[in-house]
């Protein structure tokens, strides 16, 4: 469990390919100040547990699953990560619970400053959109943010200088890939109430229906 | 509560049944190192709380209802168990919110390996699956999952090497019984989401609606 | 923050009223082993703050409010209380998160024992249980237990023998008050879902909406 606040930024020492999986080892320090092996680390907003570690670097197992629906087959040796460790427990009980698990990627299609903010257009299948809700939370890389615009295949983010420096968005162009989570409260709602819907007989207001009501 | 990241497999001394009640006696060591009387302690997920320990074992009684809503009665002298203390105040959750309330049990039904990830298929009743959302979380025998399928009856997790060398699922077989306990998070949005369905006052479209509404 | 695991019952020496304010003087031990003027310490689930100590009893203030919202009116010198201490940094979460924010009473209507398990029922105003979950937490004159039966209006609770042997249950029969805190998740979830339902626009049956579905 995390809450989208990025602790560090790492970079990519090495990435070992095994057929469609992964191993990845990644350079820094803060983080690791309290690791232990088995430990959940979030890696640009993926989940991943810590299977070796040194004082400035630790090493991470990705599944197949895991690479296919992320943007990590776009990184290499030298790209720069968000890390953000699991949420402690004496910590905040912060307003978004992100989960680590990526629900899939995006493109970023506009980047406009306005006055001390930075907003990105990100472009996304509509499967992911219809979760979101605006004013709600996202997950881009790792970082929590709030959905400041919302169409079927777009969501605008806007950030400010302190979250622009504090992570790899200070990285970012126009066609870049990033990896999206949805609320996991919106997904909940999502799923019950379509499902509740499917379990109603399809009502639909028909003639039968208003004749049935007496019209 | 705990996060579902196992800390170490321990293995049963005794099993002393009274009624459909149990004492279980279980030998390990490394939870044992800041053990008190009335800890919680998760075995195979279910929260269990100590009534006496040595430096290489604890035992702790377990009530009818949860014998008879987990697969302890399937365990023998020699089974192995997965344990976890309750979350350290200073602790991280590397997994998610899991409460060791079991909420019923599953079977598996596939087990694949793919590249460095393996697949397991756990059949379970629709009353557990409704609750659940793809990419959500799911504590299989006290283990924090990531669910990356879902049907009715079914769900399916992937495990990485380093997660199944640190559990009881290298043991596991086709038609194994787990104990499954879903996220808390999607029992609580199911639940008031079903309530604010039935608090609606059942709105059939009458004349008197209809008029209301200016027809 | 506490945990609902009860560390010692203590006994009321004096209970001095001022108007609808209250100071109690309570007899104990372990729990003032680390004590310091300022602590919060649990009182049947009640978080109060210390204001006076000696070896063997503290004294604490209690506000109007408190006073109207639990069952230490009910109370008299000599009466046992349960006793739990702030999460210590070094603690563990043996129970789950309780904040020591009574949200309202319940009254015991049935307790039945079967085989090494006590059964209550606990019955309440539906604004409590509204927020309530199967197999969830909840928190019984400071005391975390599961919820292993759910009306709209009564909770159905299962304590081992330890516990009983642990607290002041021991001392509760038929028609006892008792002080009950919901579970913090489950709070902010049925916040977080009925704020979104406030954001909705109200949906309702125009001509427009009636020509869209071909009237």
């Amino acid at each position: 469990m995390f809450t989208g606040i990025i602790e560090e930024t790492g970079t990519i020492e090495s990435m070992k390919k095994a057929g469609h999986a992964m191993a990845l080892t990644i350079k820094c320090s803060k983080i690791l100040e309290d690791v232990h092996l088995g430990d959940s680390i979030a890696v640009n907003g993926i989940c991943l547990t810590v299977t070796d570690f040194t004082k400035n670097q630790f090493t991470v197992d990705v599944m197949p699953e895991t690479v296919k629906a992320t943007s990590l087959n776009d990184l290499t040796k030298g790209s720069k990560v968000n890390l953000e460790r699991a949420m402690a427990a004496n910590g905040r009980f912060g307003g978004h619970f992100v989960s680590g698990h990526v629900d899939g990627t995006a493109e970023i299609t506009r980047i406009e400053e306005k006055s001390n903010a930075v907003y990105y257009d990100l472009k996304m299948d509509p499967s992911l959109t219809k979760t979101l809700v605006l004013k709600g939370s996202i997950t881009v890389d790792g970082v929590s943010l709030t959905i400041f615009g919302l169409t079927e295949d777009t969501v605008t983010i806007s950030l400010i200088p302190h979250t622009i420096s504090e992570t790899i968005f200070s990285e970012k162009t126009i066609g870049s890939k990033v990896n999206i989570e949805c609320d996991m409260i919106g997904k909940y709602m999502y799923r019950f109430l379509h499902k509740a819907n499917e379990n109603k007989t399809q009502q639909t207001i028909t003639k039968a229906f208003l004749s049935e009501n007496g019209f």
